[in-house]
C-alpha cells in the first residue's frame, strides 16, 4: 500500500474496534511477581483482596496465564462514545523537525474526561455495577482518574464517592466540578467522614491533605460500606489490561494500512497508558516474532525506571496497600514541588518493571521544561495542546526522530499521546512567564528514600 | 440502508470533505441588505472595507450570488486537524427521554479551540497570509474566537494580536494563556497601545474593558500598523460561507447512510454556527427541493430574534463599525451580568434575519437554568461536557424529542454541537450550587434600548 492512501488521521470503523483484551502476562517467561499481603508476607490471594476491590477485577489482576479476555457487551457499547481513538501522522512537526522518519501518534484525548483514563474506568465500573454494588470510591489529585471514573459511574448507574486532595479540591475547582456534573460525590481529603481522615485532622488540623491519606480514606470507606469497592486507575494489572485496548487499536490500524513502527514511544507514571500502548507490540516481541525499540519516557523529578530500584514497596505512602515489586523511589518519596502534571507516582507497575528488569524496554529522563518546549512546538504544528504527562511522549519521540535527522534513517515512530492539557493550563502558565524550573531529586535524597523500604519480600 | 449499518458516530474519510464552500445568498430571492457606509449612509464597497479587512474575505462578503467558492488547497491541507468532525447519533440520551425521535449531533467541539470557529479562523488567517501581511487582529471576550485565531496564526505563520477584555484577560486566565502558547500577543483591553485605549483609561481609570472598546483598538491597531488588517469571528456574511463546511459534511454524512432530518436546530448568538449549519439544508428549501423545520435557539437573556426589531443597526457597542441591518436589541443592549457563556452579541446575522424576517426559520428563547438541565443530561448520557452556547440546542431538541414522545412521531432531530464546556467551569459551578439565575430584559428595557437606534437606513 502506498504512503499516499493512507489518512492523516486514521480512525477505525466502529466494527473494527476490539472485543477482547490482550493479558500480556501470559506470553512473558517471566511473570510480574505477585503482590504480598503486608499482615503475612505472602502472596495476595482471591479472599486477600476481594474486600476492597470487585471479584472479577481480583480475577483479573491475579491471572497470569489467560491471553485473552472477553470485553463485555456492555462496555462495547459505551466505547462507541469515546472509541476508537485516532491514529494521526503528524506530518507538520515532521516538517518542522525537517526529520526524514514518519511519526505517529494515538491520540486518547479526545473526551471529556481528557485523557486514556476512561479505558479502565469504564471497565471497573462495569464489573462493579454487574456485581451488583451500590457505588465505587476513589482518590484523586489534580482529577484526571477521578473525572474519567464520575463519568463511567453516570452510564452504568454507581454511586461515585470521590476522595479528593483538599489543596487540588480548592485550588483546582473545575476538574471537581465536572466529576459534581456527572452526579460524584467529591469530597475533600482529609475529611471528617472517616477514622483514618478523622485522625489525620486531629494530628494536622492545616493539613492540605496527600494523595496517601485520599487513598486511605477511599479504601476505609470502601471496605466499612455496605455495597462499596475501591478502584484504582494506574499500576496495577487489570488497568494495564483494559488498557491494552489502544494498542490493539494501534496494531490494527498499522496492519490495515501498512504502517510498522520500528519505536514506540510512551510517556510513564504508573504505567497504564504506556502498558496499554504496547501491550499487543510487546506480546510479538516476547514470543520472538517481531523487534520493536520500546521506551518509556519519564520525568527527571520522579524517575522510577531510571534511577530507581527493583524491590518490594508499599503503593502509597500511607503503607495500607499490598506490596509489590517494581522499580520504586521509596513510598515515601514525593518529587519536588516545582514538578508541574502527573507522572508523580513513586513505583512502576509490576508488569512494565519486569519487562524493563529482563531488557525488553529503555527508558530515559526528562526535564520538564525541555518537555513544554516540545509540547509548545507540537501544539503550534499539530494544532493539539497536551498534556503535560503525554507531552514527554512527544519530547521522546522528538528526540528519536532528530536522531534520524542526522543519520537519514527514514525509521517509524509511534507515540501515545495521552491527554490534552486543558485543565494544566497554570503550569503553561509557568512555562510562558519563563518561571518555570527544573528539579532533580541527588543520589543522598534517593538513598535516604531507599532506605525505608520494608525488607518484606526483599531478602 | 437499514438503520442497524450506520454507526453511531459518523466520520466520513478524509476525501469526503468539501472542496468547495456554499453561498446561500446565492438562492435567497431577498438578499441580506448591504452594510452601509456610517459617515455617507451608502452601501460599503470594496474600498470602503478593504482598509479594515484582508482584500479576498471582502470579495467573498459582498458577493451575493455566486453560488460556490473553491476551498484553498491551504486550507484543505489544515482542516485535516481538526475535520471531518462526527455525525452521532444519541442513543443514550434518545433512551433518557423515551422517545421515539431520531436525534443526530454534529460535534465540533473535538479540537483545541473547542468550537466550531476554527472553521472561519483558518479561512481568515489564510487569506492573510496570501495577500502578504505581517498579521491580524481581533478582540475576544472569554477567549473562544481568540484561541481558534492564535492556532490559525501559528498554523499559517503570521502575527496574531488579540484585545482580550480586561476582565477576562485577569479572571479568565485559562484560554489567555492557551492563545500565548500558540504564539499569540494578548493585551488586556482597554491599554495604553492605541489612542481609543488611551482614552478611555484618562476617562475611566478603573475599568475593567468591553468588547465594543476591545473591538476598537483592534480596528485601530489594524488600520494603523502597516501589514496588518482586522478579523472577525462571527455576524459577517464571510464568516457563515466558511462555516456552510459544517452544513455540507453533515449533509454529506445524512446522504451517505439515508439520514433525513425533520427538524434542524443551533444556537444563534451572531449566527456563525447556526448559519454554517443549515447552510446546504436552506439552499434546497429556498429552491423548493425540500422542506426542514429550521429553529434558531437564544437566551431569552439577550433574544434578538425572538424579541428583537428589524432594522439598521452598528455591530458594536462602540459604533466605530458598518450598519449592518439585522434583527437587534439595539447596539447599547448588554445581557444582564448573571448571564454566563456567550450568545450575548446584541444582534443577528444579516443572512439569517433576512431569512427569519421571510418564514424560513423559526425561532425560541430558553432561560438559562433550564439549559443547563439540560447541558448535565446530556453530559451524563453522551459523555460530553458541553459549553454552554451549545447546550441551548441540546435543550432546543430535546423539547421537540418529547413533542414526539407525546404524538409517537419518528422524527430525526439533527442539531449542531458547536463546542465543548471544558473553559466554562465557573458557570457549572454556579449551576452545581444552585445559585444559577435566569434574567429576562424587560418590555421597558427593550423600548430604552431600541430608542437608540440610529435612524440612517430606517427611513
Amino acid at each position: 500500500m502506498t504512503d499516499r492512501k493512507i489518512p492523516t488521521k486514521i480512525y477505525l470503523e466502529e466494527s473494527e474496534i476490539p472485543r477482547q483484551w490482550y493479558n500480556v502476562r501470559a506470553d512473558m517467561k517471566t511473570k510480574p511477581a505477585p503482590l504480598l499481603n503486608p499482615a503475612t508476607g505472602r502472596p495476595c490471594g482471591f479472599d486477600d483482596l476481594t474486600p476492597v476491590f470487585c471479584d472479577d477485577l481480583v480475577r483479573q489482576e491475579l491471572d497470569n496465564d489467560t491471553a485473552w479476555f472477553d470485553i463485555p457487551q456492555e462496555i462495547q457499547d459505551y466505547y462507541v462514545q469515546f472509541r476508537p481513538s485516532p491514529l494521526i501522522r503528524a506530518r507538520q512537526l515532521e516538517k518542522a523537525l525537517g526529520t526524514p522518519a514518519k511519526i505517529y501518534f494515538k491520540f486518547e484525548g479526545n473526551n471529556t474526561s481528557g485523557s486514556h483514563k476512561l479505558n479502565s474506568a469504564s471497565a471497573q465500573a462495569y464489573y462493579a455495577k454487574k456485581q451488583g454494588l451500590k457505588g465505587v470510591t476513589t482518590e484523586t489529585g489534580a482529577g484526571q482518574w477521578g473525572t474519567a471514573l464520575a463519568m463511567s459511574c453516570a452510564f452504568f448507574g454507581l454511586d461515585c464517592k470521590v476522595f479528593m486532595v483538599k489543596v487540588s479540591y480548592e485550588q483546582k475547582p473545575f476538574r471537581r466540578e465536572v466529576m459534581r456534573t456527572y452526579g460524584a460525590d467529591v469530597t475533600p481529603s482529609p475529611s471528617n467522614t472517616t477514622n483514618v481522615g478523622r485522625q489525620i485532622l486531629a494530628e494536622h488540623p492545616g493539613t492540605t491533605g496527600s494523595l496517601g491519606c485520599a487513598i486511605s480514606e477511599a479504601v476505609e470507606y470502601a471496605v466499612s460500606h455496605e455495597g462499596y469497592r475501591y478502584v484504582l486507575g494506574s499500576v496495577l494489572n487489570q488497568v494495564l489490561l483494559h488498557q491494552s485496548v489502544i494498542g490493539l487499536e494501534t496494531k490494527i490500524a498499522c496492519d490495515k494500512y501498512g504502517i510498522e513502527p520500528d519505536i514506540i514511544v510512551g510517556c510513564a507514571g504508573g504505567g497504564s497508558n504506556l502498558g496499554g500502548l504496547i501491550s499487543p507490540f510487546m506480546g510479538e516481541k516476547l514470543r520472538g516474532e517481531k523487534d520493536y525499540r520500546i521506551i518509556a519516557v519519564e520525568p527527571a523529578s520522579c524517575p522510577s525506571l531510571t534511577r530507581g530500584t527493583f524491590a518490594y514497596d508499599f503503593c502509597d505512602t500511607g503503607r495500607v496497600t499490598p506490596l509489590a515489586k517494581m522499580y520504586t523511589l521509596g513510598a515515601d518519596f514525593i518529587p519536588s514541588p516545582n514538578h508541574a502534571g502527573g507522572l508523580r507516582f513513586h513505583g512502576m507497575s509490576p508488569i512494565l518493571s519486569q519487562l524493563y528488569h529482563d531488557g525488553y524496554m529503555e527508558a530515559v529522563a526528562y526535564e520538564q521544561t525541555q518537555v513544554f518546549e516540545a509540547a509548545t512546538l507540537f501544539a503550534r504544528t499539530e494544532g493539539i495542546l497536551p498534556a503535560p504527562e503525554s507531552s514527554h511522549a512527544i519530547l521522546g519521540a522528538i528526540r528519536e526522530a532528530e536522531k534520524c535527522r542526522e543519520t537519514g534513517e527514514e525509521k517509524t515512530i509511534l507515540f501515545g499521546l495521552t491527554g490534552t492539557g486543558y485543565f494544566d493550563l497554570v503550569a503553561y502558565q509557568s512555562f510562558n512567564d519563563g518561571t518555570l524550573t527544573d528539579s532533580i531529586p541527588t543520589d543522598a535524597d534517593l538513598a535516604a528514600s531507599f532506605a525505608k523500604i520494608p525488607p518484606m519480600g526483599n531478602n
